[in-house]
């Protein structure tokens, strides 16, 4: 018999649009993973038909258990498998027919070892000859703020979920995807999708790449990647997706114990890094490096746009905190341009004597809002520079809480990507909210800014 | 006449130690200088007394104000200048015979340019003959926590100050001690003595190293370091010191704007970076690089002592954390060694199956409190590693708060420096105190857990 929809199953779209979500596994003992997923499911709002299949209960959370995936009426999208290793072919087997993808969330497949690597291969080709698209196993599955869908097996109170956005994150470690998540909600990032594809053993990240190219709900995405089986595959879908929106990519396991940490977490290979490096910069994929540098570049693409170029404007009201973003600026290949002759004349006509007038343009002890505002509009007009980072620490008593409102891009001030920098205690950490709710970013070191300038100025380069 | 104090002022200890403190410009007008100053130095506590000094009030915050200094019952051992730049040579030569040493806040001296520059030679001529000690002019002056002086003119709704400890700090930007002493009370780090000395015109990172390099109440001194005029007499004092604890020193003004923001903002010739990175390895000076590494510093050193090398052992209970710490360390030089066969061994013994016995040890989504612990203590036990990273993830669900007391170091567990790292949202965020109250030092990236490590173990090499 041939499945019902093998013809139509060549893209990986329905698992961002599915109308039924079948949870196989399914228990109301709190705690247990499938219980874990289905008051996600329920939570996050997913708005099609819920199915939880299991032959030990009726009902599960209020809602109508079946006994096994057979017995769900017509089908459904998509199953997520929260079944111990060894159930998991023949539940698959069962499934022929009734369902387009399933989401294997469960370890104890290749990443263990020999055993496990031939129970997986078992998986593979009864997905492969049932028609199955597979994400997983050893995975969280997809977290997607514009379908609803959460299959995410830690609860809320561990783990926040961010808001709508339009940043998508892909991730072969779970564990990252889910810190990442809770670092962005923290952080007041929102996202689109993110899935965490573990062992990949079907779904990979070219799959997820040449669906996130065409979704309209994805401005930019941000990969966590520990290896690449088919770089052909990956470097055509990478291409595709950076020719429309920003693709950032963090490789792992690049040397000695990592490559091998790599290998025991999700089975894989890492692989030389220079290889990767060359396969970024073919794929026009902006390289990031390390976790810092991912959580940088998720709050600068989460909600600022690419810059022209590379040249940076510091405005400080501390000297030192401006020179070490100097300092970060020139480790990491930044332009902190002097002022032209022209501009610096005409700061000079119009702030008190006692700013020091450069890049760094300090306005000292003194700052006020104001002074902030005037010097980001002064130097951000015209053609001079390409991104500004803001330093404001709080000590200058003149400061407020309208700064942040003042700063934000709009029209006739300037729509230049602006970062800022806060570094400090309880006092700056609690203004982060103000900038953000006006769509700045915000960092609380000068490296981590620069990181962010740096990861904007590197999209410029295709775009 | 000779002054009183000029025989006995060849060291700086009487500022550290001081018996009274005049503040010169005093006002009861709030969020003036002076005022937060004498407001200041009231909220620590200082026990001494306190002489406001100012020809224009009787009284200043309920305590009698003085016409001028002359007016000083016999002597006071400090006066804070709180008064325009102009003012200041005048009151210094009525002072004379006066106080020991002068800390002079304001700015307008040599960080300005030529006019500035003479006032301030002027000012240094003038303390020279009278034999009164400066600190300054353009700083904050003296933190402290064993004497309980604070002449740091930022309130306190804004930068909070830390408790006491065994850190100090020396810094030629007043902005940068003030922001690091903010970090600090906001982490739970604790601080002996805080000096902010500006244009350092005669106190300077010298006589701030020689004084420290005997201080009981110091433990361990992270320096700012802008410039240093005299390489002769701070490898001298920088070596001493060293012999005595670790002395750290991050040097800004690396390159390009950096130099030039270096000069506008104290007066400094940055200078070479290269000369600075020889007289630091000469003088067994740990090397900073940026503001990040300097808080990774303050932390460790703050809650941790030496490392006895740089071999690491990483446990985690995300597999993608440990491959991000792995890599760092590959980064900064540090030895992930592999688990010696034994000792693989005997941890396969006793813990689950579904473990990653290895360097990084991954406990998995199954990860307990007990595990975590035995994990620790067993790798930790004999000579294979001398530092532990520990990655906590806090999706497991069978984690719980217990978890920071059973790793906190304890004789027959283990007493080798142990540095946690817990990334992500709100409830990692919330648990960072419970860390740092058994004393382990908490960082929410892997890059800035590796980075304390990275300091720790460049600590052992002259310990």
């Amino acid at each position: 018999m041939k499945p019902v929809y093998q013809m139509e199953n060549s893209g990986i779209s329905f698992f961002f649009n599915p109308e039924s979500v079948a949870v196989v596994g399914a228990t109301e003992e709190p705690g247990k993973i499938s219980n874990i997923i289905l008051r996600s499911l329920l939570r996050a709002g997913f708005k099609g038909k819920v199915y939880p299949v299991n032959p030990r209960y009726s009902s599960v959370l209020g809602m109508e258990c079946l006994p096994s995936i057979e017995a769900i009426p017509e089908k459904a999208d998509i199953a997520v498998f929260a079944i111990p290793a060894p159930a998991v072919p023949n539940a698959l087997k069962n499934a022929e027919g009734k369902i387009r993808g399933a989401i294997i969330v469960g370890g104890g497949f290749a990443e263990t070892g020999e055993a496990g690597n031939a129970l997986e291969k078992e998986v593979r080709e009864i997905a492969a000859r049932a028609g199955i698209r597979i994400i997983g196993p050893n995975c969280m599955g997809i977290f997607d703020t514009a379908s609803k869908l959460d299959t995410f097996f830690i609860p809320e109170d561990r783990i926040q979920r961010p808001g709508k956005g339009g940043l998508s994150i892909i991730s072969q470690s779970g564990s990252f995807a889910v810190t990442a998540m809770d670092e962005l909600a923290a952080d007041g990032i929102g996202v689109a999708r993110v899935v965490s594809y573990g062992n990949k053993t079907d779904v990979d990240e070219a799959d997820c790449l040449d669906f996130l190219a065409d979704d309209s709900e994805t401005k930019a995405v941000a990969a966590y990647i520990e290896s690449v089986d088919d770089g052909r595959r990956f470097i055509e879908a990478a291409s595709r997706c950076s020719a429309n929106k920003p693709v950032m990519a963090v490789k792992v396991g690049k040397a000695g114990a990592g490559i091998t940490a790599a290998r025991s977490h999700t089975g894989a290979i890492a692989g030389r890094y220079e290889i990767y490096r060359a396969a970024f910069k073919k794929a026009g994929v902006i390289e990031l490096d390390g976790y810092e540098e991912f959580l940088a570049a998720c709050k600068a693409f989460g909600m600022q746009g690419r810059a022209k170029g590379n040249r940076v404007m510091i405005i400080t009201d501390g000297g030192g905190v401006g020179v070490g973003l100097s300092d970060a600026c020139h480790a990491l290949g930044l332009d902190v341009a002097p002022l032209p002759e022209e501009l610096s004349a005409k700061l000079k006509s119009e702030l008190p004597p006692y700013f020091a007038i450069g890049n760094p343009l300090d306005l000292t002890g003194s700052a006020t809002d104001e002074s902030f505002a005037l010097s980001l509009q002064k130097t951000m007009s015209g053609d001079h520079y390409d991104i500004a980072i803001i330093a404001a620490l709080w000590g200058p008593p003149a400061l407020t809480d309208n700064l942040p409102a003042m700063l934000a891009q709009k029209p006739g001030f300037t729509e230049k990507p602006i970062l800022i920098c806060t570094p400090g205690g309880e006092y700056s950490r609690q203004r982060f909210k103000l900038f953000r709710e006006v769509g700045l970013p915000v960092f609380g070191t000068p490296e981590a800014a620069v990181r962010a300038a740096s990861v904007l100025a590197r999209g410029a380069r295709r775009g």
